[in-house]
């Protein structure tokens, strides 16, 4: 069957950015200039055009930008992202008669002197190009229809004349009212309107802090509160954090509640895992009394806000045997055939505290909107930011609908997958709409696997929907590295994810004091672990490194450089235990040379990318360590580096010289040109 | 908005074979096995099943194959393309309750006995195993309806006693029969099926020979017919042709007739191009009666399928201005602004003797018609292979439309895409349906060159819609390879394209008899092209390069590997202009070392990827150069060729020593396992 329209002659390819054939949105930040590109080409010699049609998905009416041609049938244009939300975008091209026409009658003005050239016709080509003129007119406003129509004559009038013409017969001003006004009645429009979903800028550049609110009193005697977290704000907020993240504040089960160190066994008076939701106090929506009131919870965000800080809940789908939704709404979880519920297992071990959700359950649509409400009432409640505990356990299409249905209300709200599993699922988590996730990046210790995992998660494809949120340590995972490492491996780790990620968080205080105890050998969870009960902090212990992270943070917000990820680009060193990288953003340039080895100083020879660095070749240039404050002069290339873990285990380099103007940049290494081509048109 | 089912909880992405996401088929040939890959995975621990469904588009229902599991994720199947034409596949999963079940219990059972597990419930999953078993027997047929309940109440029974069980409790044919009856009420299928073109074998693997059939009479007095090609069929076959490529057949236009040697002033008698094809004796459907009648047409066809020889036409959508369409139809043309029709020509050239079809015509559907029956007028007279020239200067959506109407009705129909112009344009004639492409080989003369070129056409993404065909020389292109390097470089390009190139073709006899001299320098045209007056050829010259072609081809037909271009295989040289690459079919294994220096002998050592070529470390093996007959014994993986032009340009080797059985291959290196996860589930 022939299309409706067999003459549209155009083919647009290969748009970028896209997920999944437009399956799910790219993301970008509110601010961004989106680059986006495509293959267009059209059948023949003719010249065409193309624009960009883009809009937010709650505007009617789409803005349009031109494509430019780059090489090999591609093209490109940028456009301001200048809202949050879903964006659609989508790519229009036509065939350019005017442009043909134009650079025919140059070729043939051209021609008209050379001897032996065939006679050109150039007043049939001035007569067609007067007939395209005047179609412009007809497309043109009134204001520009009179100046249309006038060229037009002055073409055909041209054409009467017998003398070889000079020059080329259009001004300027014609030329481009007549590309502005493009016959595009047959304009090809690629068939999908690809979506972007915009966030804010926390999204892509943020601090996390994340504590146990019971473990921050003061007072041994007591645990801690929402008021004494509220006490420590200005500390959190001097060390550079602005976003403090609490594990879950409700009521937690009495039923099989943990005891220290997982004890099955509790004593009267533990306090039980915070993970263990609900009691008959309440649950997804309820407080911890411990903790303090629903005004304190207020407060705490209030003052938050105060210091730059936002508070991100945990929000961990599972119920304790006690939550109230057990019996509410018993539909929700799985039953066994005795009649009992099924608690968490993973044979053979049982987690009889944990009812997990039963996401096939006959009535998934009251789970699903019970689940939202939760997101809700937090939001409600002045929370934006939410880190979701093993999404990866819970139904995918369950978070590509509730996150949608949020961001739909609530754009601004960002949510961190606490997902750490297989890469199909961590990737399809974000795909389904995770503002961030967390990674690998505590399991990737070599500079080998440091720079393999980085270079795949900060580069499209996975870098349009998936943002790193580097975490050296969490209340579960205590790596080997820093439990052999001590103070040394602790710097090393907190100064890779706060310069290869730019979000990134620590759990602390146990970070920042190198709480290093494992369970037992071979385990990566802590000894008297916060999870199952009340600890008390020192974080004055001269030994912290407290100073260190909040040096660490100023640099990150000082330099544009950290705060985002996409320019993360790695040098060759001599020595494997060296890991040099920069990142780059217009004139801020930051270079980082990092000792792996937390035993003992490592040396080597680095070789710097200097077109990456804007860098001029066989030069001297000035670099300044912000660690130390000391200034470098280095040369060219290869330049060396010697770093003791326990004093200063890494270089954080701005690069003070400036980058030369554009004139004077070698030239780059363009895309290869199309192979040479036989006259081939027509054969015979 | 919530979906219609949300309880579908399994994600399938990355679905190959595809081609831009499904919008073209990816192609393949009767009889081909396809391996279907995706990945698929759901929330959580339960184990999943899935399935891919095809069919041919001809029928309903569709078949179906499990696809197993490989790793992180990635799930594999393969299904057999038994019928020529449109298929579509798509995939299915599922969580697989039953399959979970079985290995949970499994661990219950081990972990009853070691000492400090918990009590491992297993009554309980006994009796959750009897209510899967029961659902399953609902599924089967009546047949197992019994044994399915008989072992559910068997799990029942078992789940009354009061002894720990010993071993697994259920028979493999019950495991079997559960997994013959999964249940799919929550199965995710992917929302797209997926296109697969089907064609004959020659698409994939072809051997043509092109020749003027005016330049075929073996009287120096006349030109050549039908009946004179016809005569040399027999010649045509022994050399081991299957494709016999006329240039245009029909009435020739003498309006603006070129000359030899593409003059404006043609003199009396000079024959024109047939490419500026119409006359007064009619157009694309009629045939010059210089060549013979339509039944001497007829009778060639015939003819040359004795000797397993198809006829290809060549189809060039342009007209001469004697063209009958000229006057029919002259909404199909453009007219310029004084009336007369617009030529083609590219500025400052004209070929006034050609006038293009516009395919911006208002009557675009007129026009598509009557191409489209010219195709269909010579495939009814027993034509399925058509050599189109220039597609790229006709629209790419009539292509799309016309050639996927023609296989609608003739499945068997192969087209050949003349088109030498930017990658995008060509990739885009082979998605839109071609079956073949000519390529950029002509210009590919490095060996640096020829494997970028052929390692980028010959795999994933390219070759699953581009099927290259190479030609050493056409009446169009005679490259300065061949201008200057003699007739060693007429062999070494022949043995290129007849051993990189399951498809490949020569314009003959010009090849084979080493025709190299240039219309002038620097031009790629040949001197006397036969394209503007009619030759007279001495095939048994003695300096023909006939017999090479002769055995090569035989060595082609003899050898599976060199009948298909997905195995090719380039290994290093320490010699750049030695070139060594390797095809493989099962046990056939070919190896070609050949000298791209046409001037001098070159020799060097060739690294063999051993593994590629089934081959075992460090031992001797035999190998036969089909060439010469030659046994070599040659020693892992170095190895030492010296070539000389002139005498034996390349060797074709076949590899001699069996291939090790299976279990003694060397274990493939596994994609990495997933990275090391933590216990996360639940957390607290």
């Amino acid at each position: 069957m022939k299309p409706i329209e067999g003459r549209r002659r155009v083919i647009i390819e290969e748009i970028q950015p896209q997920v999944d054939a437009g399956r799910y949105p790219a993301k970008r930040i509110l601010g961004d200039t989106v680059t986006v590109t495509a293959a267009i080409f059209t059948d023949g010699h003719d010249h065409i055009a193309s624009r960009v049609l883009y809009r937010p998905s709650t505007e009617a009416e789409f803005r349009t930008v031109p494509l430019t041609a780059l090489t090999n049938d591609l093209w490109q244009a940028t456009f301001l992202l200048d809202q949050m939300g879903d964006w659609l975008f989508t790519v229009e091209a036509w065939v350019d008669h005017f442009a043909t026409w134009c650079a025919d009658l140059k070729k043939r003005i051209a021609a008209q002197s050379s001897p032996g050239a065939p006679l050109q016709d150039i007043p049939i080509a001035l007569r067609t190009g007067a007939i395209l003129l005047e179609k412009t007119a007809e497309r043109a406003q009134p204001l520009h229809t009179q100046l249309l129509l006038g060229a037009a004559g002055d073409l055909n009038r041209l054409a009467q004349s017998t003398t070889p013409i000079q020059g080329f017969p259009l001004a300027d001003e014609i030329i481009n009212l007549a590309t502005q006004h493009p016959n595009t009645t047959f304009a090809t429009r690629y068939p999908k309107e690809l979506p972007i979903w915009v966030d804010r800028e926390r999204a892509r550049y943020s601090t996390w802090y994340e504590l146990f609110p019971r473990s921050t009193s003061p007072d041994p005697a007591r645990s801690g509160t929402f008021a004494d977290v509220q006490a420590l704000l200005p500390t959190i907020a001097t060390m550079g954090f602005d976003v403090l993240y609490m594990p879950p504040i409700h009521p937690i089960g009495d039923a099989f509640r943990k005891g220290r160190n997982n004890s099955t066994t509790p004593s009267p008076g533990d306090p039980g895992s915070p993970w263990a939701i609900g009691s008959k106090l309440g649950g997804h929506k309820a407080i911890n009394p411990d903790l303090g009131s629903l005004a304190d919870f207020d407060a705490l965000v209030a003052a938050a806000s105060v210091h730059n800080i936002e508070l991100a809940l945990d929000i961990a789908f599972q119920c304790s045997p006690d939550h109230p939704w057990v019996k509410e709404h018993p539909e929700w979880f799985l039953a066994r055939p005795d009649g009992t519920i099924q608690y968490a297992e993973n044979p053979p071990k049982k987690y009889q505290d944990i009812y997990p959700l039963n996401f096939e359950s006959t009535h998934w649509r009251g789970l699903w909107q019970a689940l939202y409400d939760v997101f809700v009432y937090w939001i409600r409640r002045n929370i934006r930011i939410f880190r979701v505990d093993n999404p990866h356990t819970k139904a995918l299409p369950f978070w590509e609908w509730c996150l949608a249905e949020i961001h739909k209300k609530y754009p601004d709200v960002l949510f961190l997958a606490e997902a750490f599993t297989r890469p199909h699922v961590m990737y399809s988590l974000a795909k389904a709409g995770f503002s961030q996730s967390y990674t690998y990046f505590t399991w990737r210790n070599t500079g080998a696997e440091l720079q393999e995992y980085f270079e795949e998660i900060t580069r499209p494809p996975i870098s349009d929907f998936f943002r790193p949120n580097l975490w050296p340590n969490t209340p579960d995972i205590l790596h080997a590295t820093l439990q052999n490492g001590g103070r040394p491996a602790f710097m090393q780790r907190f100064i890779l994810a706060a310069t290869l990620g730019a979000n990134y968080g620590i759990y602390g205080p146990a970070f920042e004091l190198g709480e290093n105890l494992p369970l037992k050998a071979g385990s990566e969870e802590y000894l008297n672990s916060e999870k199952y009960e009340v600890r008390h902090w020192d974080r004055t212990a001269p030994h912290s490194i407290a100073p260190l992270v909040t040096q660490v943070n100023r640099i990150r917000c000082e330099n544009a450089a950290l705060q985002s990820n996409d320019s993360l680009h790695f040098h060759p060193a001599d020595n494997p235990n060296i890991l040099c990288y920069s990142k780059t953003h217009g004139d801020n340039r930051i270079l980082v040379a990092i000792n792996l080895d937390p035993t003992q100083e490592q040396a080597g020879w680095i070789e710097l990318d200097l077109k990456q660095l804007a860098l001029p070749y066989h030069q001297d240039f000035e670099i300044e360590d912000l660690l130390t404050g000391t200034h470098y002069q280095w040369h060219d290339r290869s330049n060396y580096v010697a770093l003791r873990p326990d004093i200063q285990p890494a270089h954080i380099f701005r690069i003070l010289t400036s980058a030369p103007s554009p004139e004077a940049t070698p030239p780059e290494k363009s895309s290869p040109p199309p192979p040479p081509l036989p006259e081939q048109w027509p054969s015979g």
